[in-house]
């Protein structure tokens, strides 16, 4: 794999303007606060290739769908994250001739994601057509401390002649959601204003009312010296611009300081939006960009504290494991419940911005560990808001009594998904919620969620498995038939595995929830009972399916069966496939790559990952040596199971292959699709490929496990987790583990079989073996 | 069941004018001669609720495919037939006042659709806002003899007043398909012409090129005098018409004769369209209303003769079948091979007009039956001419060595539709294809087809089923995954059964073929084998697939087992279904319909209807028993199939009942879907039922074969049937059966278990059982 961007433990570089790598460039660089977001397009206007794009979190459209053949149940619409106001822009004129790189000669290009401190540098030399050569500078960040603030630093320096140079800082509504289904546009505009040095857009989505304010402010210096020249006001359709023009002499250096302040109607009344917006600005011009930018590092530097790991000896890894927590950390900071994290963050449209079940089955365990316990109870909360809308959601598929089916995809709790196979049978999914539920109490161990929001959603899945399970009088057993499993390679399948397996998990561990809470708190469990209308004969039948549950598999080859009829395909592995038909998904027609054996992402082995005490090593092995050599990987949230499993049964070489895979899938542009933004939820699945992987940790019966193992050429690797109100340090070479207790709160620990109990700042030393 | 249209053995009568009704009754009384066709539109303008449609056989549009997920092989585009120039249009205008039937008070609304003699004709009285009362008599037809002529006689009386009457006949293009994808429009004009009575435009499609030509020319009488008043010009875009306005009195009587000649660049080359569509519409002028429409009652006679059913005893049936076989006539006439039969012939847009499997498996056995050899041949010729492309589109799917896979949906040969489960999966269209070629020789004994046309598509479709059966080490035996059976209300099953069976019987039919061309056309054969390069050892491939195939069966119930894993899904019959749940496809979301045992169409059942030489009455019986309840007749296709096999195990009532819901579908709005179109292509299958089931006819080795019985209140039944040159005219009653050979080829006839040998002109009455 060859590295476009440099290697750099901290930095993304791209040195050199590769105009057919820019869209690709444009979603790596992209910065965000968890609140607002962007794709790293330039801020003078440019011609080339781009997807230019800023988004707002939870500011959505519900876009007609779009469908060949309808079928019943199908959503009406498609709830996407708007493409909106472009605040960066500075239209930049140079003796009258506008400055675009598509349209002149670039030397010296270089654009820096630094990470550590949270901003975006970009530099260039720019020969234009009239021979005027210009060093540009630029500099900007989205402030993790004050979430509607982005501020641009923008220099330019004359190297060969003197003239006017023009800027036009502006705001222009004008923008379109490339993915949209209709071509439509989205966003009216309600007012405007334009004052020197001082302007502003308010827009209204056309549907559901969504207010978007944005104002901006700007100072100039010339050669460090503040200037305010006279503005020139420019107003269109959603825009507003200030012009101002100065003359400059040959090595004079122009900056211009661009503060803008973006929020909306979900924050502010409409009427104080453009009051708010534009003292925000006002504060942060005078504050001024370097408080602002110390700020910001300062803001990273606690993100980092927090949720760093440390590689030692491979740069490649380090740089591809930080640019991950880098992207995880500016798409959700966890200070909303009513957000959530899109597959693509803000660094594109695809999938709509939509909540997946990739929030709870691979977001989750980071922000659980490496983040405070509200992050990822507001994350739990989501979707206990949307609980009435998953029962409805359910009601309209059949389901009744309270069952609720969590959409596939959604913005605000009602499905937006409409490929039958996925919609309404991907099913799995509302385990992974249930499992989440499991996975925040097992990590903080505040059981008050239980009975506080947890366990009412939890009776509802349940309610929901309980009636898609079916009894087979042929089988003797109960059944859950037509599904997708997380293999969405296989569609309408009988008893998959994992499905099968979650949904009675879900029901069982709802029954332990009931059964603790009968113990402990069983005046709130009355209340909560008599709230859903809940019946102890539902724990009966409960019990009958758990208890009767069909689970295929394979005796000949001692593992569970990916759902019934699979052992009919053809057995082929993918390593004897002509590679020129690898990604199958681009080269194989829809119903071939259905009926043949490959596997798209972990699907027994998602289960065996997330239920991985209940099985013994050499079944382990006998399912991963089956499925690993089927499986080609065409999901990215594939191989970090795979990477924690390959650890887990001691297979080191395939667990480091497989990471590599999942790591640096953007950075390398593996999948040869990043132009259309990074795949944001899969990189809290490298996070757990190092530490539930590499580090080996789990949990499990209220104690934190690790059984590290160290690739190779690595030196050493390190990460903190939260645990319970610990905070450990975790430290691991080729020989020794060093676990440090950074806190006062003590804790269990089990290493390579033996108990270890760690107070506040102990220190633990373990040889490995 | 209420009726709407009045009860009648030869016409279909509407009374009253019923503007909700008035959608169904464009379609129910739709005109149509094979190349052209239209809804039943009136020719004075109407602003309620109707769907204007005139369309060509053959003149397509490749509309850009409309999908919500793409999935990797789905065309980029679907082909319609166009709706084309409105030709029926006559403008009147009454004192200045539009005539429009939705503004106002209509009474002894009449519209009458006569089958007998192929015309629509339509009568009112209309009492307009001013008062002015008028009453209305037009009639209508398409010509049967002349392919491009429509003609229409239109009078007004003025009852109540005397004033100025304005005809404007015109020709307007600027029409829509109501089923466009992107609501685009599919036609420019390429020239036009308005000369005082005689008109024409000419228009040319977006794409492809098909140019069409309609000219129209008209004449006048008032109180039966020939007049000819001056002639107002008006030309729009794609539109022309003439205004003609005549001073009358009270009582008096305007007639109007449009004459209209429509073509296409199909059948004339472009620059002769103008001049010929003229003439035509001319030489029709001068023979005149009267005498074209003399032709036209003399064609349909001859239609009836061959094709009429006669059913005494109950007008409903009666008037049901006619129906059926009229509509089916006025659709395809088998002289053009390039031509095909789409799900709703030329009464509606939906389907696009494309070609299913509906014509193989429906079509094909009436046309055999009713009318000359070359139309059923022609229908196989039209799929001999596409093998190219069904051999690309398989290819397309990974299949190679010249497998060829026909497309769902077609016009051109290319495949149209874009559901996976469907386009991809449904595959079993491929056998219905090469079991016409074996019913098209069966019927004729003409076998010289096997080796002109039928060996090579035979050869294609039977490496494309060895190449899509895998084999199962599990099963030790073949097995066909991943397919959409006849019931689509089952997807992507694996091993049902009726895709097997016809797969394997293919094989066995097409090995057949060249063993009996290796003894009787070993040259002819040899090239064949070269021209396609076929190899023996595909013989032998073929034979072992076909001992091989895996048959899923049931051994508790005894019977052929839809698809693997079928017994696991709730055994519910309908009955025991709540009847709001009805039809499922309206009330249950598609994967609670997937996951149910409800199957929408005979599919086991179509198989053993098949083959059914090769099962025992007991095996069908059991089949049927524990198939029929539990099917809904959601499509069309079903209850016909049904109807035959209640007959054959002497289930007459259960064969009564299929039957009144298959041929009074659309008479009957049955599936509240009428105004869409009617289920042109399964009124084929009513004649099934009504032939096949109750007449019990077979041909069977070589031998045709009869068991007729008759419903309870009927009193005689009876059809013709052409087979080997033979014309028998068959009439059953409740107790006998008279049989007599029209013409001069003799015949053997097997009835109830005896052999009989017709010759020419013999009447056999065979007393019932």
């Amino acid at each position: 794999m060859k590295h476009y961007y440099e290697l750099d433990e901290w930095n993304i570089i791209e040195k050199g303007f590769d105009s057919d790598n820019n869209e690709i460039s444009e979603s790596i660089f992209s910065l965000g606060n968890g609140f607002m977001g962007q794709r790293a397009n330039f801020e003078e206007d440019y011609s080339g290739n781009s997807l230019r794009g800023n988004y707002i979190a939870g500011v959505y459209y519900p876009d007609k769908t779009r469908v060949g053949w309808w079928k019943n149940g199908y959503p009406e619409y498609f709830a996407k994250v708007l493409n909106s106001t472009n605040w960066i822009g500075i239209n930049i004129r140079i003796n009258d001739l506008t400055l675009d790189l598509a349209k002149c000669s670039v030397s010296e290009f270089k654009r820096v994601l630094n990470m550590k401190e949270g901003y975006l540098k970009r530099s260039f030399v720019a020969t234009l057509e009239n021979g005027n050569e210009i060093e540009v500078n630029s500099k900007r960040f989205i402030s993790m401390e004050r979430c509607e603030i982005g501020v641009i630093k923008y220099s330019i320096r004359l190297l060969n002649f003197s003239g006017k140079l023009e800027f036009s800082p502006y705001l222009d509504g004008n923008v379109v959601n490339c993915d949209s289904n209709y071509d439509e546009t989205f966003w009216d505009e309600i007012s405007k204003g334009a004052k020197p040095y001082e302007s502003y857009v308010m827009l209204k989505t056309k549907k559901l009312d969504f207010h978007i304010c944005t104002s901006m402010t700007f100072e100039l210096t010339k050669n460090g010296e503040t200037i305010k020249p006279i503005v020139t006001l420019n107003e269109g359709e959603k825009y507003v611009s200030n012009t101002v023009s100065v003359d400059c002499y040959k090595n004079d250096e122009l900056i211009i300081y661009k503060y803008v302040a973006n929020t909306s109607s979900r924050y502010y009344k409409i009427p104080e939006l453009i009051k708010i917006t534009r003292e925000l600005a006002s504060i942060a011009k005078k504050d001024g960009f370097g408080m602002l930018l110390e700020e910001q590092s300062k803001a990273w530097s606690e993100k980092w504290r927090e949720s760093d790991i440390v590689i030692k000896g491979d740069v490649s890894a380090q740089q591809g494991i930080r640019f991950n927590i880098f992207q995880l950390n500016q798409t959700y900071t966890g200070e909303d419940y009513r957000l959530n994290i899109g597959p693509k963050g803000f660094t594109g449209e695809k999938y709509g911005g939509g909540t997946y079940w990739d929030t709870e089955a691979y977001c989750i365990p980071f922000y659980l560990s490496t983040a405070k316990e509200k992050v990822s109870k507001n994350l739990l909360l989501y979707r206990y808001n949307q609980l009435g809308k998953a029962i409805e959601n359910a009601k309209k598929l059949g389901f009744k009594n309270g069952a609720a089916l969590y959409p596939m995809v959604t913005m605000n709790g009602e499905e937006c998904h409409n490929e039958w196979e996925i919609t309404f049978e991907e099913i799995h999914r509302n385990g992974a919620i249930a499992y989440a539920i499991y996975n925040y109490v097992n990590y903080t161990g505040d059981k008050s969620y239980l009975y506080e929001f947890g366990l009412e959603v939890l009776i509802a899945i349940s309610r929901f498995w309980a009636q898609r399970a079916t009894f087979s009088s042929k089988k003797n057993k109960y059944v859950i038939l037509g599904v997708t499993g997380p293999n969405e390679y296989e569609n309408n399948v009988n008893n998959n595995w994992y499905t099968n397996k979650i949904a009675c998990w879900t029901m069982q561990y709802t029954l332990n929830v009931i059964n603790y809470l009968s113990e402990h708190e069983s005046k709130t469990l009355d209340e909560l009972k008599s709230k859903v209308n809940f019946k102890d004969d539902e724990i009966v039948n409960w019990i009958n399916i758990i208890k009767n549950m069909y689970y295929p598999h394979d005796e000949e080859h001692g593992i569970f069966l990916q759902q019934d009829g699979y052992m009919d395909k053809e057995q082929i592995l993918v390593k004897d496939l002509d590679k020129k038909n690898i990604p199958i998904n681009q080269n194989w027609s829809w119903d071939r790559i259905l009926r043949s054996c490959f596997i798209k992402q972990a699907d027994v082995l998602q289960g065996i990952y997330l239920f991985e005490q209940e099985y013994d090593i050499a079944t382990i092995k006998r399912n991963f040596d089956f499925y690993e050599p089927r499986t080609v990987h065409e999901s990215s949230l594939s191989p970090c199971i795979h990477t924690i499993l390959a650890a887990k049964i001691g297979n080191h070489e395939k667990a480091y292959d497989m990471y590599l895979r999942a790591s640096r899938l953007d950075l390398d542009n593996y999948n040869n699709d990043t132009k259309d933004g990074c795949h944001t939820t899969s990189m809290a699945g490298t996070w757990m490929a190092v530490v539930h992987g590499f580090g080996g940790l789990r949990v499990i019966n209220n104690k934190l496990i690790l059984n590290p193992f160290i690739p190779d050429h690595w030196c050493s690797c390190s990460f903190k987790i939260m645990f319970r109100g610990a905070l450990l340090n975790i430290k691991f070479t080729k020989e020794t583990l060093q676990i440090q207790n950074e806190n006062e709160m003590p804790i269990n620990l089990l290493v390579y079989e033996t108990d270890y109990y760690l107070t506040g700042n102990d220190l633990l030393e373990v040889k490995l073996p």
